[in-house]
């Protein structure tokens, strides 16, 4: 059973999809002309060991080339890391995405969900879910956090990083949103990554840029031998010509990330003053381009009655200890959030 | 270590690569086209369950789409498949490529190449390969294999798997260079995929369509039991959007198909004349785009020499059975194939 966001396969592909946390600008301009300007190099195989992929994430990322490994997706690179690194046992900080658990499963690990989420603070409790780890583990969290949407500042997970250090286990960092809290110097490890041999950090080109379709993921991590472990737990050519290609030019498209940090600003804060107006949904902070929301009614109804109005809204299906009365969904163009806002309106108010 | 052709970037991207068995007509005019036409869809993610990449495969195939595993290139499909298939044990038929004993390593299985290439005959000695294969186990032919370019007709391989279902082995049959025979219905087990359910023939887009760096493999199976552990062993989104796309326009692109046809027969014949007059060449017959030669001089002078017109060619390493007397050589344009013919001339002729 596949518990995740953007199936709009299985309805009409019309449909408004607030499931799936893409850009809505979705694919640039300028990777466009790229693409079709450069199509006969997807003749030939990729680099087999992708050394331009390589140094273009270390350039965007500030860090060497040597530490970064690349991926079908950041799901690629999180399944090789979690199967790479020799722990046993992986702690993972809940609710959170699906994929995180089915990796450990696929490894023969044995996982443990932590709901280290204080509903009532709408924030992380670290020092619960810290004190719930044992020694010689995987530590896997998601910063921003999905579902909740919440950042958690680098200094607390600099505190869960010492403390993994000293538990001899190894975390595993997925910030795959971390370019829509627009402040990565308060959030980010990358830089981190260059002092910590126990961290990588995991990222993905899918949501801020925009394009899921092209799959490419990318680790950052110091430590030679779990890089090397990664790299050797994979098939050949797992990353595609297309993403290659992506590599040579998004991170530099600064019309189109300053068009995003624009666009994420002003929405974020549309969607959230409208929901917080509506009865029966509590609608939580978020540092991401999706909202969590509590709601008086089940998620199932919601659906439902949104799927009347061609909307799509995640359900809390897959994410462990988010009960049927949560849904998250994304932050869309404002003629599509005024969709949203109006369809909850016209079907729960009044 | 990679031992594998087409890796062009360690050495000038504009090298002469013979060392690669790809179409030199490369991405079709056709594919481009409807790729800049549906770029949007790549900001989505694909269709998780990929039912329209199987039913395409299916219509081309003209096979049920619940036979229909779609992977990341045909080596995903074969990594996929050997650890899937509950079997402790892989027979390759030798020479071959170095992937499947790599994925026979990676599943934890033991592994036996079985030199099984007549050199005196020119031709696989398919009763010498059975008579070494033990019962419950994985036997893998690549048919037209790699590098001998030696197809074996249907009746052979029914042969074998009517021998391997004897023994309860299951036959993984690598059809990645079937089209370039011209003469499926003499070669390919595609249809007899409908009747054993101890075979898997797994194909790929990549050789025949001119699209290495698109990734994009797939395999025909009955069995259902096989298909979904191959289905549950992958991770989510393993095939990109644009190979669902090429999905919906190669098999059907009647004008690249034929022209391609005609360009593999007439160059075949062409290549195989001129080299048969090199003294010190013994080119092997082929059925597929590509040559082995037998060479008096080793493998690595020859490419030495060759580098120097800016030729690469694919030299034995990691084809277990080659000695480093053999040399293997795209077929490609004629352009191309005369500037071969001519540095071989010019390097080892008077």
């Amino acid at each position: 059973m596949n518990f995740h966001g953007g199936n709009i396969y299985e309805y009409n592909e019309d449909i408004l999809d607030f499931s799936s946390n893409i850009n809505p600008f979705g694919v640039s301009k300028k990777l466009k002309d790229e693409i079709y300007k450069r199509m006969d190099e997807v003749a030939r195989y990729p680099d087999i060991n992708y050394k331009r992929l390589k140094d273009n994430v270390a350039r965007y990322l500030s860090v060497r080339s040597d530490m970064v490994t690349v991926g079908n997706g950041a799901v690629d690179i999180i399944y090789r890391a979690v199967s790479s690194i020799p722990k046993d046992k992986v702690f993972i900080m809940a609710p959170a995405f699906s994929e995180y658990r089915k990796s450990a499963e696929m490894s023969g690990k044995e996982y443990f969900e932590i709901s280290a989420f204080d509903f009532s603070k709408k924030d992380f409790d670290c020092d619960f879910f810290d004190r719930n780890i044992e020694d010689n583990s995987i530590i896997i969290v998601c910063n921003p956090n999905n579902p909740t949407g919440k950042a958690i500042e680098k200094e607390r997970i600099l505190k869960l990083l010492d403390s993994a250090k000293e538990k001899n286990s190894f975390v595993i960092l997925d910030e795959t949103f971390i370019e829509f809290t627009c402040d990565e110097d308060k959030y980010s490890m990358v830089s981190s990554c260059l002092y910590y041999d126990n961290l990588i950090v995991i990222r993905a080109v899918t949501k801020f840029f925009g394009i899921a379709g092209i799959r490419l993921g990318y680790g950052v991590c110091k430590n030679s031998d779990i890089n090397f472990k990664i790299e050797n737990n994979s098939k050949p050519w797992d990353v595609n010509t297309f993403a290659v290609i992506c590599s040579d030019v998004v991170f530099w498209d600064n019309e189109y990330i300053e068009k995003t940090r624009e666009w994420i600003d002003s929405e974020r804060k549309f969607v959230y003053e409208n929901i917080s107006k509506i009865a029966g949904f509590e609608i939580y902070e978020t540092n991401s381009n999706f909202f969590m929301i509590k709601t008086e009614v089940s998620s199932d109804i919601i659906q439902k009655k949104l799927l009347k109005h061609n909307i799509l809204i995640r359900q809390p299906k897959g994410f462990t200890g988010l009960s049927n009365n949560f849904i998250r969904v994304a932050v869309k163009d404002r003629l599509s959030n005024e969709k949203l806002i109006n369809a909850l309106r016209s079907e729960f108010v009044g």
